[in-house]
């Protein structure tokens, strides 16, 4: 599995600051902390950027690819940010994201349709609303599949995202176990051995304690594991919750087993 | 899931000598701390008894259930002392257990026969060796549900343990896949929510790091638990492994979230 830092959002006020005052120096510290934790990618989350988008973006990419060579999710919704950053990425990039959604559409399929990158598209109805179950969510993967197939881009370029959502919502649970389902049904749906991201910190959005949060990722997370996922977006200052996602690679069915590759 | 606590083994010196002296406060100080840690179920495992099997387990069933009110699983492949067990035993027993091995069946079936009891039965190879897949351990459940048949035994008694083998064999990492994939066939094989069992401590044993066994143990805790394994059996005080054992269940289809149920 790989292991994608979310680390770099801007709801993190230190990363809001250090995008308002250019500050890289706050930039790299956090992609150093979150490479030496075993990030495999960085996914850079702007927000939505209001102001200046196109500079916003390169700035934090510029930032991140001056210390790391690892690639890069570019996780907006502002499509003159997303050309901007694919504009001055030197290291391979992740288009973060599209949806049905007539506007994500709009601002994203163009851009890329110009780039070679992988994209990631999440699972959610054309209203951005998400799906209540696993055979919802694979319509919308086939309705995806073809938006994207209209647009000219080969579909094999998509990492799809079949959307976490809270454990704490109302369904959250049963939404849970649907998001397994789906990723065990999508490759033989689609016929081709499609790469999947989640983004395991949305489970327990909203449990305000950091402890119990771990312990119910890191419960999520080999179910994920087992069922595939290629890619989980997470919170790399998770120390255990690595530990035990590295013990999963090591059960996967291709690896050679060794105590010392255990953390 | 079911947590039992596999503690109680001769194998642990404190155990092998509490068993020696006849010292029941010893024996009811570990399973209280098992009760303490969650655990559901105790797992007695005395070893081959090949001397005074009768008192020796009748010792231990009452030193168990004189504190706990709990199942006891009692765990010997000696006729003797399984009947000399069952016959004190005032809290629900199960046999642990018998496998398609001639001299299990021999042993242990007079004894199922005459009792109600719930049956572990061990997909092995009547040779007493580990089949090497998922299809082999399958076509074992089909004979030892057969083989249970013959007696007059309803199989629902049954609980199927798929066993889970050191993941440091030359193939522990595909076995340790494959007892899922066990886990996930065997209803629809057999016909009926058949019960199943595992122990999770086989999976490390050999591995000397307790924080890494811990960690490998929480990886594949919860690939079990969504292959709806039954009953765990493990040591009770990995209180990590508990923890995230818990978290699975509250992952469970038809739990209600609620964050004060996570520890």
């Amino acid at each position: 599995m790989i292991l994608v830092a979310d680390n770099l959002r801007i709801t993190t006020s230190s990363v809001r600051s250090a995008l308002e005052n250019r500050d890289s120096a706050s930039i790299q510290t956090v992609v150093r902390q979150c490479l030496d934790a075993g990030a495999d990618a960085i996914d850079i989350n702007p927000g939505p950027l209001t102001r200046h988008p196109g500079p916003a973006m390169t700035f934090l990419v510029d930032a991140v690819q001056s210390v790391s060579q690892c690639p890069i999710l570019l996780d907006t919704v502002n499509g003159e940010a997303m050309a901007a950053g694919l504009s001055v990425c030197e290291v391979p990039a992740i288009i973060n994201g599209i949806s049905l959604q007539p506007h994500k559409l709009e601002q994203m399929l163009p851009v890329a349709a110009g780039s070679d990158t992988d994209i990631v598209g999440y699972l959610l109805y054309p209203n951005g609303q998400v799906p209540p179950d696993a055979s919802e969510r694979l319509k919308v993967a086939v309705d995806l599949v073809e938006a994207v197939e209209k647009r000219g881009i080969d579909p094999s370029r998509l990492i799809i995202d079949p959307v976490i959502v809270p454990v704490a919502w109302n369904d959250g649970i049963v939404q849970a176990s649907e998001v397994l389902s789906v990723l065990r049904h999508l490759p033989d749906l689609l016929g081709w051995p499609i790469r999947t991201i989640g983004g395991l910190s949305n489970l327990t959005s909203g449990g305000a304690d950091r402890k119990k949060r771990i312990v119910l990722e890191c419960a999520y997370l080999p179910m994920l594991a087992d069922a595939e996922l290629t890619m989980a977006l997470m919170d790399m200052t998770h120390s255990l919750t690595v530990r035990i996602a590295h013990a999963c690679g090591m059960l996967g069915r291709n690896s050679v087993f060794a105590w010392e590759a255990i953390s």
